[in-house]
């Protein structure tokens, strides 16, 4: 296995050259003073250095051992918890935190790419820590002051962990028929009990506490709450009492991610604390949703980006075949155009995804910092439309891009020692977790892009694509891509209500279809953006951007053809046809 | 898990209506009075009988024991020996197998179905059967009379296993490299000396011997033989005699296939026959290549079949949501057109990837049995053309098939104890051995293709596509789409000599290209066939034609527009580009 190398220079190249990153952060009041690019650097290079040296050593044998589980305790693979000690040494789970409460309030479009590192350098690993945070931010966004003050701190150290338990066995994408019931004490806490499956970081024997984020309904209501429910209980001075009636199940064998501990919880009359108002469980949800959506399309990117350096290495290294003309015994399989084509469309896809995800952090930043109200509500609506294609694409394209490069590999690349199918394995819940890629589809396309009559994606198209001064016919085609698009989707918006199954029916080939013109977007600007840099970095950028318009864009048009074929093909058709 | 139902219906279908095997086989001379539809109904039924309550169950529990390796030895999951023995005990190792030495003698039309059911039963199991049926093909072709009379009974009786020995560290997809060697003795026979690497089925514990097909080369020279080397030695009554210098080096952990053995095979001083004439093995190899590539194929279609089934019944299982305007607590998810596009997609894809192995069975028939030397040679020229496609293309949608079935389970897709996931690690390999889908497709554009000009594949859509009276739209979107692959093939055969890697380049978008527009073609000879049958039937056969042609039709022409783009967006870059 080759050591994971951080593509520091793409990221460098984003932040500075794509996305402006400096101007950005001086222009917002709560950044301004706390982040510039030497810091943004720096830290990148710390991390780069933790997940490289730390992190991705313990990957493979993580993989190999899996979690345990016996007499109710969970227990993590060799080297979890020494990698664990240094990361929250360094302060990574309190990156995105707020600074009130000891976060280190750094800006998402940085935090985007350090989550990146953490997923390229080991899936299951970064998970831990990405479900803290996103518990935090929940606890933030919605709790009381009593409550920040007492769990927040100790989240963002990494001292105690965090929890999102919302499934249950008959509750899975549809979250009305949870069963967990809250029963209200007087002294304000309510007591919790059900039993929750597939919680991701349920337990482990890293941290001394877990504190979970439960979906209940309150007895007597049929509406789902939000409660803060620690594994062991707090006092007022924030140290560890009791047990708190918290125990797992059983944790669950899958397909990969086979570190990362994926549990049974139940819940037996357990303590918990009320996050947000009664009965508005789901919104306060939300709230974290779009960050905690938005790290698992980050766990795509990363799984994509270590699959595209494992399969360059070998196309380097794996002599087989001649070039053209060669009179070598053999030459490397890089010479091919077959395994150029694998490479560049591995390549080629992850770049993009790596702008989007930048890019959607960018928007979150002015959404959570910005002064001005309208920059603020704007960027909150392209948060809104990003965010779904962000998980969606970047975890779909994730899986083609591991089993792409996991086939420049020929034989090598089903054999576990090689390393790139754990990447197959373990990417391949991203398109599953945290909402299905079709839930994403809908949400896109039934709130995001029809919710508002297109509104806001017209918004967007005309500020990113139809100010794009330049003519080639790369800009030209894309225009007409979009523009193609919005008329598929006004056509959809016109018959939603007299066709209710057509969003459901045609949204995943809709968001597919935008992810792939979104994508030529951000090549154009990468493009673009490295004319300033040295000729090879722009020749280089310019080929892939080429090369992604002529081999991968057409891609667009067909899901678009497919979509406007509308939802009658599927609905008309009887049980007995499925 | 459900239990496995093999697609009888379908399979009766195809041969009775699409491909009129009834009269194909009355038309051969060899098979008349062999085979007809009642025996072949007789043997499919007994197929599904052996695959449903013998092979399927060992699958899971096979997965998760693993084949075992110690001190030389190869054990086989629980279950696979008696499952083996009541395979062998029903003769279906010999099924396509010669006559004159103890095969059935059945057509290969017949032969995939009953694969079909192997491959969907249990991937790992059905390969052992399927590699010694390889073997016997060679040994057949190109053995002298002597190996065949010593050799074949035992292969097609199953008593002994196969094996093909290619593969060297050094030697994949480019076997120039073959460092095995082989020494002349005097009584005619060769010692062989070497390493081997992936060879599937190299041991196990199911039979008393293994023969192994040795690629190796002559001292002195430089080119490949083909070897027949048992493990253990045979006299000239056919009895086992002394270990043949034979072992196992160790087994390969894999990604899936896991009931399989992967072997490092040794051959120190292993005594061996030459098969074929000294330096001609790879064109030894050749002859049963076809037959194993499009095995291998089925083995996509198996896994496809089985991942529908299992999505399908899942999908009337499972409760979540809401159909439009229902006042039940929840619904089937089967009612969401996501679920039906899901669902349907699979499916279309399916049923057109089973015509696909029919059609190229038959042409396999015929190529073998004609009388008609006319009738033959273009039956072997159809064979050239389309078992390249069955191989890759029925094994990458086998991919895409198991994944989106996947998808349709949600979370519970990514438990072990499910199943699916299974089906999705144990089917990747099919993409790779045999020909990496890579290899299959530069076959398909270079060899096959631009070989003769075009004259077969044209000859082939005269015969099939052009001769459509049918004027629907779909008939005639696909004579376009069939003319828009000639035009593009054509300008490849032009620019072959002058853009020497053009073929490599963009061999998988054609050959992609092709796949899909071929399934279009089945989907409407479905449709047009089910129009005899009783309305429901027909109704679907309609339904799904309508569908794969509006929604996954257009990916034809992306392919190739993508095709059309050349080599030199991949030739032309520098290799820091990769």
């Amino acid at each position: 296995m080759n050591p994971y190398q951080a593509p520091l220079g793409e990221m460098r190249f984003l932040l500075e050259h794509v996305f402006n990153a400096q101007a950005t952060w001086q222009g917002l009041a709560s950044l301004d003073g706390m982040v510039d690019m030497d810091t943004a650097l720096a830290i990148l290079e710390e991390a780069a250095k933790l997940n490289s040296e730390l992190v991705h050593p313990i990957n493979r044998a993580g993989d190999e051992e899996g979690v345990g589980f016996s007499d109710g305790r969970v227990t993590t693979p060799k080297g979890y918890k020494e990698a664990y000690n240094a990361f929250v040494e360094g302060g990574w789970v309190g990156l995105s935190g707020d600074p009130e409460y000891g976060g280190m309030g750094m800006p998402k479009m940085l935090g985007v790419l350090v989550d990146e590192m953490g997923y390229s350098a080991c899936n299951a690993f970064n998970l831990y820590g990405s479900l803290t945070a996103g518990a935090a931010l929940a606890i933030n966004a919605h709790g009381t002051e009593e409550l920040k003050s007492t769990y927040l701190p100790k989240l963002y150290s990494g001292e105690w962990a965090g929890a999102m338990d919302m499934t249950e066995p008959q509750a899975g994408s549809d979250l009305r028929h949870i069963r967990t019931r809250a029963e209200p004490q007087e002294d304000g806490s309510y007591l919790i009990t059900g039993s929750k499956i597939f919680i991701t970081g349920g337990d482990q024997d890293l941290t001394e506490n877990v504190i979970h984020l439960v979906l209940a309904k309150i007895s007597g209501s049929n509406t789902l709450s939000l409660f803060l429910v620690p594994k062991i209980g707090v006092d007022d001075q924030g140290n560890l009492t009791e047990p708190n009636g918290v125990s797992v199940g059983s944790i669950e064998h899958k397909m990969g991610l086979k570190g990362s501990a994926t549990c049974v919880m139940n819940f037996d009359s357990a303590r918990g604390w009320l996050i947000g108002r009664e009965n508005k469980g789901l919104a306060c949800m939300f709230t974290m949703m779009n960050y905690e959506r938005l790290a698992i399309g980050i766990q795509g990117l990363g799984s994509a980006q270590a699959a595209v350096q494992m399969a360059s290495d070998y196309a380097r290294e794996r002599l087989q075949g001649n070039a053209v003309g060669s009179t070598a015994a053999a030459d490397p399989i890089l010479v091919h155009g077959d395994v150029r084509r694998m490479l560049l469309t591995t390549r080629t896809l992850t770049d993009a995804g790596r702008a989007l995800a930048v890019h959607t952090g960018k928007q979150l930043d002015l959404a959570k910092f910005a002064d001005d109200d309208a920059v603020k509500t704007k960027a909150g609506r392209y948060v809104g439309l990003l965010t779904p294609v962000a998980k969606a694409f970047l975890t779909d394209r994730g899986l083609d891009i591991t089993i792409m490069a996991q086939q420049v590999f020929g034989g090598h690349g089903y054999i576990r020692e090689t390393g790139i199918e754990q990447l197959v394995r373990d990417t391949r819940i991203a398109q599953i977790y945290e909402g299905t890629n079709g839930i994403q589809a809908i949400d896109f396309l039934g709130r995001k892009v029809t919710g508002d009559n297109l509104a806001t994606v017209k918004e967007f198209i005309a500020e990113h694509i139809e100010v794009l001064s330049d003519t080639c016919d790369k800009a030209n085609s894309l225009r007409v891509g979009f523009a193609d698009f919005v008329a598929v989707a006004t056509w959809i918006n016109d018959n939603k209500l007299s066709r209710p199954a057509l969003i459901n029916s045609v949204a995943v080939e809709m968001l597919d279809a935008f992810g792939y013109l979104l994508y030529g977007y951000y090549h154009l600007l990468m493009r673009d953006a490295a004319r300033a840099a040295d000729s090879e970095f722009a020749a280089a950028k310019a080929a892939y951007c080429d090369y992604y318009f002529a081999k991968l864009m057409p891609r667009a048009d067909a899901l678009l053809r497919a979509a406007k074929a509308g939802d009658e093909l599927l609905m008309s058709l009887p049980e007995t046809c499925f």
